[in-house]
């Protein structure tokens, strides 16, 4: 099955009662197709989302700690007790140290959370998926939050990450986490042997997101 | 009127559910008291301690951002909207730049946060209190998570930074934020000239926490 | 006594014996002028240019750590053995948390380092003072690297900083950290009330370093 | 060939001419064995303590960063010009996001420095040895900087840690980065399919640091 994470960043209007008014409106698209949506929320909204929402809600980021005297954290348990479905980590703009993606990593499978580590080009890939994530996005630096998207810019990047991989860790899924702006650069990325899609700009900032996602989602499935 | 914020920090029992029925317990005992009593949350469960419990409840840590395109940050704007009331800044285990810290000084000034900057010395105290924020509660590195009391160690750093700030930036209250273990170490630091204390692990991980918190509030009020 | 850093940086050219080579001849133009003009290298370099130069070798940055256990730490102690005179503390590429800049400058201070604390704006340019370097070098993000010129952009900030700094810490000299490109931005930035400035780019990737070191010494001089 | 990397850290006799002296006098004891020895030595060192021994020299630490706008860095160029001829990446005293270690490791190979990437448990050491450094030294945390010997504590995690990179980059070399503190341990190392050790307090802090690395050079050529 495919998958589209779309990724609501801490953008206007992508929090509080106005994220959840765009979810509800997401959802109601999701429901036309048979890819999995996922909306990954920044931790405040986690509660909020899942108790409102049916498809399935990430957080963003959690914690690389157990719990205890962790002061600011998103422990990966109160994200679950909170709704919170699965979760990415390392995201480009949450980066973390070796070590803590590894904890991060077991804090999430610890209490149930489905993980996706991001990464930012081949020789990352690897290194995340070695890991044993269910996922790994790949989102190379030159494409994030551009607009530039990977079917012109660099398909080869996606299809090296696809191919490396694969050898290390063959059951570790794929997304394509950046350069997605449309249904043509979906379906790219589901030819280049991607499992799905990272999308943020891409759907919360477009004029109709709810028609984004639909173009995104009608890509990865034919 | 003397103030008494409650760090749940991220110990198990303090977040969820559980971490609910023991803010109820808490929300009841500081309301036999005139003293503030605030709790301390974890993002993923502002919005559950703030529709369950009338008491004031503060962000651990808010992010030094506006809205936009920042993946896992916690925004003084989502927090609001989740009904935080304040947040603490600059936590000893979650330290910031010092341009972070102003940065989430005016993110929570801008949506009408009660704002409290953790510092660790008299040195920082004063920096961070000509910020500007409503608090600083001083955290001195020796005192934190131990079993070491405020009154016996070190009354006289709390003295000093009571005068370094009161000299730099009256205005701004002054939260004795370690080694506070029981109502005779509150009373002292309501004596040193501060305005109440910041506690964490000497409430909520007492055997009876309620008790704890009791005899806190009673030690700054007498 | 007016002054002028000549931050280094990393760029090409600025490190090992062509590096040394330009500092040669920065040195040469800047004996022909009576302000201080100091060089600030990255920590590789400190020895190299201390060892061949008469005038001042800062260092870009120093840890906040004591002698210890501290792998890939510039300890201060080293720096000054190396031949470093002073040192940068908190520069915009190189942030610290507010914790660190007090321990850096405590450790620069402990052994003789003079100390320059890099802020941002006029508030944290307030709490780096107070807590009691030599000189803040205030540098506007919005001049940094760029080619707008704090004469034409924001004189006010500058203005506002020196105000500022003055009542909270009328003993600490303040420079003008960005957006000095010739000879009037550094006369301005003397107008305004600074001891000098901070440049990097300006001099040191200039077409002719010596002539654009000439002509900055010279409108800080008039 | 056998391998021993000792880090001098940033203890106190371990940076300048004391540093240099106690670098001569292990420089010494390593002349009369076949391993290879390396000292790592702080940034502004490396200069001082290459130009006065000829056993290799190893940054602890590289930037991740191409020369250009980057106070602070150690960059690799300066790096190798100052005579390193190695260097670590991602100690646990200087911990990087997995995109800088990958970073660090590309700007040490362009300018032909020797790489060590130091890890912290098995699935850690996968991912930093899918990277493609010439070696990785795992470092349980459980055994950094204490008197517990790896021999008596947790051989195991050593074994798992040379079957598991053997497997994923058999052509990666492992280092023993923790808990040796004498040549039976440095022996065990080096039976455990390792190639040698990483070693910093259980030499330099010794009594006679000569003695120290004797007896683990011999331990791990027997």
């Amino acid at each position: 099955m495919t998958m589209c994470i779309v990724n609501m960043k801490a953008y206007d209007g992508c929090y509080g009662a106005k994220g959840l008014e765009l979810g509800l409106a997401l959802e109601k698209v999701a429901g036309e197709f048979s890819s999995e949506t996922v909306l990954a929320v920044g931790a405040p909204d986690i509660r909020l989302f899942s108790e409102n929402l049916s498809i399935p809600i990430y957080a963003q980021h959690v914690s690389p700690f157990k719990p205890g005297g962790r002061t600011g954290a998103v422990l990966a348990e109160a994200a679950a007790l909170s709704g919170a479905a699965g979760t990415l980590i390392n995201h480009s703009e949450r980066r973390l140290t070796l070590a803590d993606i590894e904890a991060s990593l077991s804090a999430a499978k610890r209490v149930g959370l489905a993980t996706v580590i991001c990464s930012n080009n081949v020789n990352t890939s690897g290194a995340a998926a070695v890991l044993g994530p269910d996922r790994i996005a790949m989102e190379p630096p030159e494409l994030i939050g551009g607009d530039i998207s990977v079917t012109s810019a660099s398909p080869e990047i996606i299809g090296s990450t696809v191919t490396h991989v694969s050898t290390l860790a063959p059951e570790v899924g794929i997304l394509c986490g950046a350069g997605v702006k449309n249904g043509a650069d979906a379906a790219m990325a589901i030819e280049l042997g991607t499992e799905g899609v990272l999308v943020a700009s891409g759907i919360v900032l477009a004029s109709d997101p709810g028609a984004a996602l639909a173009d995104i989602l009608q890509g990865m499935e034919q």
